[in-house]
């Protein structure tokens, strides 16, 4: 056994290659490149098509099966001995944010492609298929619902209604999606196939990795999220002319409501995860009055009591500071928290611990996709440390040898898994 | 002498034809029409071009000359008997709110041009050419710095600094004027021509003439005005794994400047006029903690002392609750509050007395391109009521008996001002 083998005794020698690994994603990091080093690769973008077409000529080049399904993700295959077994499942996601960092998702995607080679590299013949998937908007950004495609994969969010999702401009995701289909044809699949088992690696999206010097974070459960829209209607008036006492001031209206709910969401143990990140003003000219604003509540906590009770009270803190306007509270999303199969998290954490790998439990502050698929299989994650726990931000850093390192203990486990 | 024709008993009877003077307002307003009623006619857009142009067809059809300076502004002017004789010029503004209604400026270009036809079709000649001037960008909301056409005329603004000033897309006032100079090429004139005298009429964009049954508003002054721009500079990071306290949340520091400000302007007599009408925060995704946020105050009081004093703790307020960003609050305008000249007033309200319309003095609450022309030569406004005082707004309304009742008032001050 060397640094770069796995541990199994039961199988061939499989060897991950950091320079190949590290290599695809630099490729991916062109798709979409920003000017400070980030990319902006949107959920059925040009950016985000080119990002498909890459991955699908690579995994031409390895003799695996590229398909997509009804809600746009993409499947890669490598087949398994037993032509009916139920495939073991890896991915994440290759749609970042607008102004979004070069691992956040498309790292899981390339890991488990990675996976798949190392496997093919060293012949292995595994019982099930192993499937590396790319779900499709798990940012929600463009399209504001998150994780998409992997919650219309598991049933828990409507096919019609995902379609029918619009980004800011009215484009509806059934039409950017026949775009995309019409850009590269793909072989379509049936929705929301059986799936064995499913582990995902990302880098952690936080600071504990890198502040404790461990190298794998084995990822236990994710915290729920709930997401809402405000929208807050007043009346434009002219901004020289109109007293106070006779305007509908929306922005000063959606000033006080946010204002309160960050006295609601107060939380002295700094648990509670409460951000306005959207927020748009109408008509936005500088001498009018607002008449109306929209903003977006991302609120999140391991309990769901905490989750039920303040988010119970989001409507009525909000009516409370409407100051003449019009105040609607639309629930966009709500997903629970997540705890993951110990089976899964006890073969993360053993082949973290067999390839020598520093390694610590702990939970995802992030959602992800996981946690939809968390609900048709065992499933768990692998976290890799990155800089200064930056993220969303076209900043984000992670090192060749960590990436590596996570790639390493995936590929143990989907081999593991695959036996079974 | 009928309730159409003028009072002055030196000069032939002249008509102002309400008909005609409603029909040109509905010609215009289809320039740039929205759907709720209104018009977005912004400074030097495709239908800022398509208004120039139809002006200039009306100019002439009549055989008044059509000229254009360097800033854009564009001047009709009918001769006078004196050809070294400095003009008497009048007129408003055509460009509009992204939301704008459809008498906000274009009102005064039209009572302007009316006066001038009505002078033409009397057969009457002036001593004094009389002009109708059309200037550009008055509202500042495509180019942050309103009355820029005027400004530039009376030297209060260096041409070079209003070329520089760029919309939301990067192009600059220069880039833009060129295309609209291409689009419709007119005769060039020198920047800042002497100018005898300025009447400009305008709807009130305010309640008072309405609520007291007043059908001309004879204006004796317009508050001063400034204008800041406040950017807020924290850091991108990912809303489910950062910690509050780890968190440089650019929205959240921008609510608590903008409470603090309203906090500072409070006014228990209500003259104070403070609105943030332009609130843009970056990057826009509901679970990216935002990392900037820029903001515009407009900030307004008939009285000096009272713009000094609490103008000048925009700054330490806006610091003072930065909660860990950078702040930059930057002037952009200021405007000292303008009081016209008496013998304009006057013949405003001597006018209006003579023609048996109920009048009152007030003072604008607006800012207009008078209040620069009133640093050149005596100057003054007239106003009409508009519905409910509602302007800067789609739902914008004024009447045709209210519009010609104005250009007949505006008919007779001109005339009286051209020969003397």
């Amino acid at each position: 056994m060397t640094a770069h083998g796995t541990v199994s005794s039961k199988r061939p020698s499989m060897a991950i290659r950091e320079d190949r690994l590290w290599q695809r994603h630099v490729e991916m990091a062109k798709l979409g490149a920003t000017a400070k080093g980030g990319v902006n690769r949107q959920a059925l973008s040009a950016e985000d098509i080119a990002a498909r077409r890459l991955l699908a000529s690579w995994a031409g080049a390895r003799g695996f099966t590229v398909t997509t399904d009804p809600i746009g993700n993409v499947f890669v295959r490598r087949a398994g001995s037993e032509a009916d077994a139920e495939p073991v499942m890896t991915g994440s996601h290759m749609d970042s944010q607008p102004t979004g960092g070069r691992f956040d998702g498309i790292y899981g995607v390339l890991a488990g492609f990675e996976a798949l080679e190392a496997l093919e590299d060293a012949g292995i013949a595994t019982r099930r298929p192993v499937e590396v998937v790319a779900w499709m908007n798990e940012e929600g950004s463009r399209f504001p619902v998150g994780a998409m495609g992997s919650a219309v994969y598991a049933g828990r969010l409507a096919l019609d209604k995902a379609l029918a999702v619009a980004d800011p401009k009215g484009v509806t995701v059934a039409s950017a999606l026949a775009e995309t289909l019409a850009a590269l044809p793909l072989p379509g699949v049936k929705l929301g196939g059986k799936v064995a088992a499913y582990v995902e690696a990302h880098i952690e999206q936080g600071p504990r990795l890198e502040a404790e010097g461990r190298t794998i974070g084995v990822v236990t459960a994710i915290q729920g999220s709930r997401r809402y829209a405000v929208e807050v209607v007043g009346e434009e008036a002219h901004a020289g002319t109109t007293p106070r006492a006779a305007r509908k001031d929306a922005l000063s209206s959606a000033v006080g409501i946010v204002t309160a709910l960050e006295k609601l969401m107060d939380d002295p143990t700094d648990t509670v995860r409460f951000t306005v990140g959207r927020f748009e003003v109408f008509p936005g000219s500088p001498n009018t009055v607002p008449g109306r604003v929209y903003f977006t509540i991302d609120f999140r906590h391991p309990e769901i009591a905490v989750l039920d009770e303040r988010g119970g009270r989001i409507a009525a803190v909000a009516a409370a500071h409407a100051r003449g306007c019009a105040v609607s509270v639309t629930p966009l999303t709500d997903v629970p928290p997540c705890v993951f199969a110990p089976r899964i998290i006890d073969l993360v954490r053993d082949s973290a611990a067999r390839l020598g790998l520093p390694h610590m439990d702990m939970p995802s502050g992030a959602g992800h996709d996981a946690m939809h698929i968390a609900t048709l299989c065992p499933a768990g994650m692998i976290f890799v440390p990155c800089l200064r726990g930056i993220s969303h931000n076209e900043a984000e850093s992670a090192t060749p040898a960590d990436l590596a390192a996570g790639a390493r203990v995936l590929a143990d486990v989907l081999g593991a898994l695959a036996d079974r």
